[in-house]
């Protein structure tokens, strides 16, 4: 992408009332842009990693046997009305269509999956069923003041999956736990396992926590076992052995698994025939991560005083490469340099920089732009933290050495500049 | 995939009050389940046609320099107001949220995209700029009861470009145009480019309009200089050609492209500063493609008696492999040959089959269930549509021939079944 087409633009200072890191950066660089309080729009920057995040939490969810489906934004009144959420959900936004019907804005989709599966579930054999969607939710929040990481309107991952057992549920929940820490993993985030309240079905619920400064949590983590638990359970013990010396950390939630059990089922008369040709009600679990959120916690992480420092995989692009002086020869190769980049791999290339640059057909940001200054591209790209950047100037050219350095300067390697244009 | 453990169910009869044809084939063949009235979800086999469309739509949109961002559905009642939609708009949901702050459900984001690409758009530099997005509307409307055809809630691509001047918004109208030619193209659709009423910029848009008879809308043809127009128009002459003789259709809107001209860009003061150093207006172009009606038109054109036909490009699946008669032998060959049309193309295939099959990292549904009658496992694959079929039965491996068809029984190519396990 030439940059000097990229609708984006960088902006010097925070926004108003912004309060998180996350929030200041994403707005700063040019990913996000607010529309209405706790509503935004994700602009090219935004949308690419918010695309990558997706990949990520598709591709781990098809390899614990998810079936990707997508349930709709407005729901009967009615469906809200059988679990009893219709009354008891405070941010439910609700709104009249024709003929004074009254709907819900979708904030989680119990109400509408459990139906639906009711629909093909017949006997044990339909079972375990998991699916999920990557779709958007709302929730008519009160307090909305940190981005991304509290929204009324935000994309969401949700997985139900549907049991004939507990004991199936809880083998699958440990599953999906597993493919949790593989997504948090591959986006650059560590995060902590941490016993929350239950709710009505089971003792605790585990959250997803990743510690930041902006986190509206804060957990506790046992210095004896390691066990870690949410402030609001009130626990003046450990729950596994008994301690009483905690760690204290800020943190934001980034996921949740729930055992719902049978809470969301039965209201809808969601059974199953039993090998012993009995009639039971389906067990369930559901798994959350809101997208946007997600992104949010990374950027919290991943950051120095200059900018964002995406990880690799969640990155808008993975290279970018800028051109400073704008010399008939800098722009010739630069412009070459960006073409051999993006090109399809190829078996031609120098081993040496394919190995550290990873596949060829990379995704590589251009800053092309001609009016404006070295310094003035130096300090937007740290903003928008691309992890990999190649400068080419005049230097370059005469010393014929192209260095390949990482967001924080680090120097990734030396590549013989004449040797890239011979293979072309 | 395994259709054992596919989430669908076919079924024998039409949904109640169901006239379009698409609407009872999607519902009958698994596709898509109704909610409530106009308001669907998208089971696995239906999503993966939406995401076909949505990949073909894509890759277009990039192909003629669109960038894609992601707007909200949330939009303050403010922005609706300045262009006067708030009040005229008649499908328009509408909903409070906390401290009673009025929204609409975005049925279309002129409203929103003029003021963001105001934040950003300063010069004629920074023109021409095409901004798209694959994005979830709303519409209140009275009368849905055409399946996909007509929905209240429904996924949309819409363009919006951005000129310094209206030769530059003419030409580009041209390459949208282009750009929609080749995805209806691909996606199985003939189309007319119909005259349509222009609103209040310009005397004419466009529509992109295929045949079927569940169509709300009738073109005319005139048999002269064959321009098309909409009914709506009420033209007694041809208006190119003056002639008078015309073809009647019933068709469905599939897409459309509008000249909006500075109607949207006025009342956000969207402006830019032009090479003679003065203040201009920025001339706007909408473009829009709804995904839902898009796969039920294709539908609607795509079928015999006994189901769907689904073009290659949008299947859900591009081949389904059905055995019949489940013996140990029949069994594991089916399995085997499974694994080898969906595991990575390698060097290996024989050329005949690679050829006839396209790549051999094919996605596969693969009919293993044991408990179905080969009667109903051909009728559910014919209502299903998958445009491709393989059967192995125990006659398969007697005259160690596969015959690889196409869903209307025409016989693509036979393969020594022998030899394909010899490369393995």
């Amino acid at each position: 992408m030439y940059q000097s087409k990229l609708f984006y633009k960088t902006l010097k200072n925070a926004p108003k009332n912004a309060e998180a890191l996350s929030h200041i950066l994403l707005t700063r660089a040019g990913f996000i842009d607010q529309l209405s309080a706790g509503v935004y729009s994700f602009l090219p920057l935004g949308l690419l990693v918010l695309e990558k995040i997706e990949k990520i939490i598709r591709e781990e969810m098809i390899k614990i046997r998810g079936q990707e489906i997508l349930m709709p934004v407005l729901t009967p009144k009615e469906n809200w009305e059988k679990t009893g959420r219709w009354g008891s959900f405070k941010e439910l936004f609700k709104l009249k269509g024709t003929n004074e019907k009254e709907y819900a804005l979708n904030p989680t989709h119990e109400e509408i999956i459990s139906p639906l599966a009711k629909k093909i579930v017949i006997s044990y054999k339909n079972l375990p069923l998991y699916l999920f969607q990557i779709q958007t939710k709302f929730r008519n929040e009160l307090r909305v003041k940190s981005g991304l990481l509290r929204t009324k309107e935000f994309l969401m991952k949700d997985l139900y999956s549907f049991h004939s057992s507990q004991d199936d549920l809880d083998k699958y929940y440990e599953v999906v736990s597993g493919a949790y820490d593989k997504i948090f993993k591959r986006c650059g985030l560590k995060t902590f396992k941490t016993l929350a309240s239950g709710g009505s079905f089971s003792r605790y619920s585990h959250e997803l926590q990743s510690e930041t400064a902006a986190g509206e949590d804060i957990i506790f983590i046992c210095q004896k076992c390691k066990i870690v638990f949410n402030k609001e359970l009130g626990l003046k013990r450990c729950p596994k052995c008994n301690g009483s010396v905690f760690e204290k950390k800020k943190v934001v939630e980034v996921g949740n698994i729930f055992k719902l059990g049978t809470k969301y089922s039965s209201p809808f008369g969601l059974k199953f025939k039993d090998k012993d040709d009995k009639e039971k009600p389906v067990i369930m679990g559901c798994y959350g991560i809101g997208l946007g959120r997600l992104m949010a916690a990374i950027v919290e992480v991943n950051n120095d005083k200059k900018g964002i420092i995406w990880p690799k995989e969640v990155s808008p692009f993975d290279i970018h490469l800028i051109q400073i002086e704008n010399t008939k020869e800098v722009k010739r190769a630069a412009e070459k340099l960006y073409k051999r980049l993006t090109q399809k791999e190829t078996q031609k290339e120098p081993s040496s920089f394919r190995k550290e640059l990873g596949s060829f057909s990379s995704d590589v940001l251009y800053d092309d732009r001609e009016d404006v200054s070295p310094g003035e591209k130096f300090a937007e790209a740290d903003l928008i933290g691309i992890p990999i950047r190649i400068v080419i100037s005049e230097k370059t050219l005469k010393n014929n050495y192209l260095e390949v350095k990482k967001r924080n300067k680090d120097k990734i390697c030396l590549i013989r500049f004449s040797h890239i244009f011979q293979i072309m």
